[in-house]
């Protein structure tokens, strides 16, 4: 359950840290899962995979003063680090040479895939430093092996996740003992490996060319607000997701159409929508995190932490969703954790019967209590 | 009906066409009409407006030979004209003075909202060359008000849709003499108006600063494939649009999704998916098309041309399928046309009675009869 501790490289070290180079650290961890979910688009034999250890690395001749995180989140724009590695794909040759280089801006050419038809995935997580001096990620293979899903959902290339776990490490090898210094302890930063179809071709088709990119950025964080989250129930013409849909994958897709309801509900003094669906008005998932419920049974009087399922694939399979789940079950043998489909009739309910004690959303970016 | 013509400007005059600025010959079409469809994020008297009048122009000083478009559509690249038209916008200062500008790659930072969260939204439209010499766009201001209605539920930006209709005809006024030109007649090329979030932001909220583009490419003919199109209806883990959600709007979210059922029907032989919808097994779309079937009535024995409804807010409201609709009523008092939800057993049925006369696609990009 615990992170892992990844230590930083030496390879490019600004600052004199002894940390060893941290892509030999998960070696162990390696091993060939996940990537059979779907078939690249030729056989694999005939095209290059993508490939951490063939990384080509630029280091940048100008380094940034780093920010401190408050500096860092106050602005409107998102601060990344000094680096970012990119690797590019094509349908005829697979992937290219990872390459490390300054972080900038990307070209794109105005026909690209992405900015027409929403080819693009992305996933989210954290890299700690800890009181004890080493840098964590927490549970990057699942991340990792998430984004094959989505990828391969919005029809863009596959991937070896052990490979993109690696890339991600070397950047926080790079990166990390900068911009995460050991003198911050209880810091962190925010991965966010991204994958875009990067084709210049207007017809509705697969991209046959795409790019992956790696950025290491600062992240506000987010605690409870005064009073706790307030959550405004979806309006009944706007449905997140739904039965046969993609909300399970962590495509683009899913939150530009999401951002509507949401502010109309700030508008009214609320922070995120609670997403219903269906007749029975469902309980899936709140803002663009997963949703607990904490109540009492009305027969037994146990106390239950209910969450919405995955096997209709309406919500995302959350990294810290199942830590909950799995933490709670090991740990709290009083409490009852039940996957299962619940409604906002339920939850009222048990708010009107005294039995409701508590609901939360959990997600990498904010783990809440309201 | 007919599209109305339009001539090209004699500003930048590769070929000494005698054209006239057509920014001036859609003035009586004028109207405020559209604009009001959604409220902007501020007041809008504090904003600048988009006015196409306002237009900064830069034009190449090294124009492309002009390919045929048996040429420029032969390879997997999409081929445009030498410019495009930006503006830019932000929450708030408003719009940009638009700027038309040698046709190239965009700069966008890796933390762009378009490549994370597909805020993003475009249309379609054709510009032809008459036989008579004109140039026509086919009922422009209809794209531009659906323009408006897109960037409103993606959370982009308004805009007055007569001002991106009127800098869609000024890139047509410079680019039209030479791409589509006069020796060319019974040709044409694809304008494709776009618009993207473009803050630097990893926040899930609505992009504060946005991009639209215009930019005018080749475009295959697409003319029906041998023995008609073959439609493959959707497996059942794949909805295209559900009621509450967006598929009434040109966002890329749509889009995306839809290539794996699509990209598995062709591996099958088929050239598109039937859309269905809901337990009943609506027919919606085919494809990226508004689909139709003509049937005699069971009962009547008239003929019929059915499609699907708009009020449900599934399907595109297409402007083609428009067009079919009005002039089928206007044009064909023998035959009554329907709007009305039909499910794909129906279609079967009259299929199997022998009274399916036809189905057919209808687009602007295409539209087939099979």
């Amino acid at each position: 359950m615990a992170p892992s501790a990844i230590t930083a490289s030496s390879q490019h070290n600004h600052e004199g840290d002894q940390d060893l180079d941290l892509t030999t650290a998960i070696e162990h961890k390696i091993i060939n899962s996940g990537w059979t979910l779907g078939k690249p688009a030729k056989p694999a034999s005939s095209l290059e995979p993508l490939d951490a250890s063939q990384i080509k690395v630029d280091f940048t001749t100008s380094p940034r003063a780093v920010p401190t995180p408050e500096a860092a989140n106050a602005g409107p724009e998102t601060i990344c680090t000094d680096h970012m590695i990119i690797a590019k794909w094509t349908v005829s040759e697979g992937w290219s040479m990872p390459h490390l280089k300054p972080y900038g801006p990307l070209e794109l050419m105005p026909t690209a895939s992405v900015l027409h038809y929403a080819t693009e995935c992305f996933e989210g997580l954290k890299c700690y430093r800890g009181f004890d001096g080493k840098l964590r990620l927490f549970r990057s293979r699942r991340n990792a092996e998430r984004m094959l899903m989505s990828s391969l959902r919005i029809s863009l290339p596959g991937f070896d996740p052990c490979e993109l776990e690696k890339l991600m490490i070397k950047l926080l090898s790079v990166d990390g003992p900068r911009w995460i210094p050991r003198s911050r302890p209880g810091t962190f930063m925010y991965l966010r490996p991204t994958m875009i179809g990067t084709q210049s071709q207007l017809g509705v088709m697969c991209s046959r060319e795409a790019m992956l990119f790696i950025i290491c950025t600062f992240m506000p964080q987010l605690d409870s607000p005064q009073g706790g989250m307030r959550l405004h129930t979806s309006p009944e013409d706007m449905v997140r997701a739904w039965v046969g849909g993609f909300g399970y994958a962590k495509v683009g897709a899913n939150y530009g159409p999401s951002l509507l309801a949401t502010n109309e509900a700030r508008e009214k003094g609320y922070h995120q929508i609670l997403w219903l669906y269906g007749k029975d008005m469902e309980c899936t998932e709140a803002g663009a995190s997963n949703f607990f419920v904490v109540w009492k049974n009305r027969d037994t009087g146990r106390t239950e932490v209910v969450t919405a399922p995955l096997d209709n694939r309406l919500i995302l399979d959350g990294v810290t969703r199942a830590s909950v789940v799995e933490l709670a079950r090991k740990r709290c043998p009083e409490v009852d954790v039940i996957e299962r489909k619940y409604t906002i009739v339920e939850v009222m309910e048990a708010y009107e019967e005294g039995r409701l004690m508590e609901c939360f959303a959990a997600g990498t970016a904010v783990s809440l209590l309201s």
